[in-house]
């Protein structure tokens, strides 16, 4: 399937059908507006831990919704989480088994769905503001790190903070922290603006999940928690059974992005 | 035992030694700039029904801090949350069976303890700012009603919505209003100002908790979301153990007020 001409027009309605098609794409710049949401479903039997773990976390991991077991559909996802995003890994002991675009034959009757708030949902703010986003302009994937900082653990589930880059002009840095810190239920302000080393990023043109993205000489580059931490925690903790989506590749909500802006 | 003369300078582990020892009353007021907290305690198997009951009722249970199962203390509570309460109320089938200063012979092993933000954390702000305080002033426990508003149900756990009420002076209203929406994590911006009928509420000078305050001419009551409302739930959905605190007799935390306000 090739890409629509104007991703950031559509609804979300819209976009999910082309996903429940078979489309496969990252959705940062998809239907401008619409808050989109990092996806965990787990069995019954896990969703403590996993609840737990958001709420111990709540930078990576704020909880925008969360599904009664085996509803494939939440308040603010009128679609069907089994099949209307554009990719899943499906992990069985914490080894991603299968990378997919339709997880129907792979969801049980007892998972419970996480819906986590995504950074993409801010992005919209940024451009407006005249912030660069750079893998939108570039048309690729935000690229992810997981870093040396340790997530505070739950139960069965612990593992390291994911990270999501963007460059940011120098003299903009304080407008991104601005704008960004008032969506604190999309993972808020910055967790780092700088040295990627300090975060135990070894190279930045090689992201553990998404693309590498251009950054400038007059750019810092600045990352912000991302809900990619459940699924590195599933992957560090091995629990028998989970669903995550594919990177990048994200559940676009019902809900709009302001829903999330704090006055 | 008699109250200390100045129970607003007390540190926290200060008051917890006076309520270990058997006082019993009403916390607000006391240990000025440390957050005060509600307390809902239940067996691990009913932990994720709360959990996702707060996540589903975020106004009224706002979570600061969860326990590991059967753990007395928690890292904004460097006490016994078994003895170190001014006052319990001890729950079989949704009936309180046991009002007790000490919930040690209660407490069972399995237990996991939510600490939920409470309202009398912002009250130090609006006194500072000079908006009255009425329960505080009088010396008395603050009065909460159940109101008609249903919280979102999460599995076996369902019930109205509690709610605390300040009288504001009608000039005073958009500072009390201003003030505690800086304040999220301990109920925040009020659920409702003025009329109480429109919450169900019959009679302002018969709260289901805690002591009628004076409303004065000049005066409109102003409502806040109550951290009671899991122990309203308890009574409405009857699970078959719980232990809470008394409405008004605080958990006093280790943690700052002003570790709940967002900038």
């Amino acid at each position: 399937m090739t890409l629509p001409p104007d991703p950031g027009a559509l609804t979300p309605g819209q976009a999910r059908a082309l996903f429940r098609g078979g489309l496969r794409t990252p959705t940062a710049g998809w239907c401008a507006g619409w808050a989109q949401a990092n996806l965990i479903a787990v069995p019954k039997d896990q969703a403590y831990d996993v609840l737990l773990f958001a709420q111990r976390n709540p930078k990576p991991c704020p909880v925008l919704d969360v599904t009664e077991p085996g509803e494939p559909t939440a308040r603010i996802f009128r679609g069907d989480l089994r099949t209307d995003l554009p990719g899943y890994v499906v992990y069985e002991n914490g080894v991603p088994v299968a990378e997919t675009a339709d997880a129907a034959e792979h969801w049980r009757p007892d998972l419970v769905a996480f819906l986590i708030g995504c950074s993409f949902t801010f992005e919209g703010a940024l451009r407006e503001a005249g912030v660069p986003v750079r893998h939108v302009d570039q048309g690729v994937n935000v690229p992810m790190y997981r870093t040396d900082r340790t997530c505070r653990r739950a139960g069965g589930l612990g593992g390291p903070l994911v990270v999501s880059m963007r460059p940011v002009p120098a003299d903009r840095v304080a407008d991104a922290v601005r704008i960004t810190a008032r969506y604190p239920a999309v993972h808020g302000a910055p967790v780092h603006v700088g040295d990627p080393g300090a975060l135990g990023i070894a190279d930045l043109d090689r992201p553990d999940f998404g693309d590498p993205v251009e950054v400038r000489v007059d750019e810092i580059p600045v990352f912000w928690a991302c809900g990619v931490t459940p699924q590195a925690a599933v992957m560090h903790s091995r629990p028998e059974f989970a669903i995550g989506h594919a990177p990048g590749h994200m559940a676009i909500t019902d809900a709009r992005d302001s829903a999330y802006l704090v006055p």
